[in-house]
């Protein structure tokens, strides 16, 4: 079967989805919405169709230039007598209206309506590459946007570490006054702070000792004293919708010898890689740099006692309007890094015996390095 | 084209997607995860392909028979001199070994895999239907975790309305001590709320006046008296993701005549619908006689100066595991209601010279009648 991407040329582009979810919705349209809608662009032309509930909004907020009323296109088909009035039957109509006969959709497009649109007689194809390749590289506005989204992260961190640092410890415990601190008390009050910078702050991570073994659990209960604590806090701007991510791992207490040389190596390995990250660089190459280092401290990743071990998951990822997107500094790297890429770097070294340490920075590649877009200081005793 | 669905038996049953986002696939494994993974059920047993990240995490917390390395697949594929390693070649890799050749995927499948699959020889059928109908019908356990939700909402909406009860109006406008009282400062306060009850509050509206007449707008800026405002709350379970939605329109002051005879009508309106909601029912029906009933009351609903105004958005939707599922209760609520839907009811009237009254409560259908899982009071002036 060839390769049907061969010399495409769509007579548009469309999306159908909601954009609270959709990334490349929301780039195209700069607006908000929690249901699916219809987006399609044609001729240059941006075009959405809105149900009554979000005419009027999209009218005064969406970045397009048309906004179609649905319950109009709907009314169109039922004069028509047509007995199915669903998504394909409004977006046939419209597209006969408009001379569409083919169009190129994200690869998460949904199937179910491609099939339907199919069976209609369109052609349509799903982009085996991005959608929108330049959402890749960020200009400067959005560049600030993921700065501010940083800033809540910042005041997150700064506002946990301070009740974790202000906590007392009894047998290994941490209080707050007469109260254990738990790692839900310290969540609720990253979230709280994250909010008055306008920004969601789900998933956060407060995982202390071995629960920072898995770099995905969330953590929960009391906290103890003298084992490593990540704080990992990826906040989204809910005017902007964009992200940031920062990541610190402190000790309330004494860290013991081993973990104070894993942190060493976490730090060692994150300045390696903030050192050589520029404009030309592979992803891979820059992951690689930080497992050898780590092998050359001592300090091995691979399967022991049937669990993985180590430094199991990618160096860092791009941010934008998704928290995970492209490019990858991990073994799937293979594309070169380029000026306006927004990337984390957080290395992690995780062993059942001693807990997890990651830290974690966000920055913008440049031609001849980067610019660290955080701030917070590094230290792990508090 | 014959319709591909008829007498359709597929070997499997498959979803690629996140869990964070995809309502089915939590469904199916009652396990978060914010990348997308693979879920397939063959022969009755439910499998899951994890990245070493997510491996350990899986086999403790997923409710599937087993739980695949991705890792190791990937290693096999690199054995057998494939060139190409993506989720196309694991997926033909495992149903080559397995002899499943076609699978039934959900409609928001995404198409570029579905095309790459399709290319390599198996089918794939979207369903035209919900992937797990038994999703809209709840078990008592999937309602007392929607109702630990709608605590939670309460408990933000009494917080809400305490710092607005006891703000203080100089010059129409609220206040906090000598700090103008914003919209941004009470969200803030429901999200630091329902987190400690272990949910996110995303995308909370606190709309006054005429920013309450476009319902999706989340309201900003400095609150007033005499006024409408719009609190609606809809918190997710961190846990188990199951949502709660809960809404009330308060006056700090004094409400005019006519928003007190908007009030009342929504309220009634309201009741009516709870009056008659029980298994049997079709959702249009409760939609058109709240419509009827407020046309009757004098409140039009339609276009007026190039806006809607009135009663222009769906009397309620589904919850559950997503915050808008099915059934509707809308013109286009075809279907009737079964017992263990769980539907909210949230009529609301809405004028540009008025502001916005909404009156949102959450409620299981039964036999007989139905439940509210509300508990939450209603009144008007605080």
């Amino acid at each position: 079967m060839p390769n049907p991407r061969t010399h495409f040329r769509p007579d548009a582009r469309l999306i159908v989805a909601a954009s609270d979810s959709d990334a490349n919705l929301l780039y195209a349209t700069r607006f908000f919405a929690p249901d699916p809608f219809i987006f399609f662009q044609h001729r240059g032309k941006k075009h959405l169709v809105m149900s009554d509930l979000e005419l009027d909004r999209a009218r005064q907020q969406a970045h397009v230039d048309y906004v179609l009323s649905l319950a109009a296109v709907e009314r169109e088909l039922k004069d028509n007598k047509r007995l199915v009035i669903d998504t394909a039957a409004v977006l046939h109509h419209l597209f006969q209206t408009k001379k569409i006969h083919s169009v190129l959709v994200p690869s998460n497009f949904p199937l179910g309506l491609a099939d339907r649109l199919r069976r209609r007689g369109l052609r349509v194809v799903a982009s085996s590459h991005a959608f929108f390749p330049e959402r890749e590289v960020k200009s400067e506005e959005e560049i600030r946007e993921i700065s501010k989204a940083q800033r809540a992260a910042e005041a997150g961190m700064e506002a946990a570490i301070a009740m974790i640092r202000e906590s007392h410890i009894s047998r290994r415990l941490l209080y707050q006054g007469k109260a254990k601190l738990t790692a839900e008390m310290v969540k609720e009050r990253i979230v709280a702070v994250a909010m008055r910078h306008g920004c969601l702050a789900s998933h956060t991570i407060v995982a202390c000792g071995e629960q920072g073994c898995d770099p995905h659990e969330e953590g929960h209960g009391t906290l103890r004293a003298h084992q490593p604590i990540i704080l990992d806090i990826f906040p989204r701007s809910q005017s902007s919708g964009y992200w940031g991510d920062l990541t610190r791992t402190i000790v309330k207490g004494r860290a013991s010898e081993r973990l104070k040389n894993a942190y060493a190596a976490v730090l060692a390995g994150q300045s390696l890689a903030l050192g050589r990250i520029r404009a030309g660089v592979r992803g891979e190459a820059i992951h690689q740099a930080i497992l050898d280092d780590f092998k050359r401290l001592g300090f091995e990743t691979g399967l022991q006692d049937g669990r993985m071990q180590g430094f199991f998951h990618g160096t860092g990822h791009g941010v934008g309007l998704e928290i995970h997107e492209l490019p990858r500094l991990s073994p799937r790297g293979q594309s070169r890094l380029k000026p306006g890429h927004v990337v984390t770097v957080e290395p992690g070294l995780y062993y059942f015996n001693l807990g997890g340490v990651r830290l974690e920075d966000l920055l913008v590649v440049t031609k001849t390095g980067n610019r660290n877009l955080t701030r917070f200081p590094k230290y792990l005793e508090v």
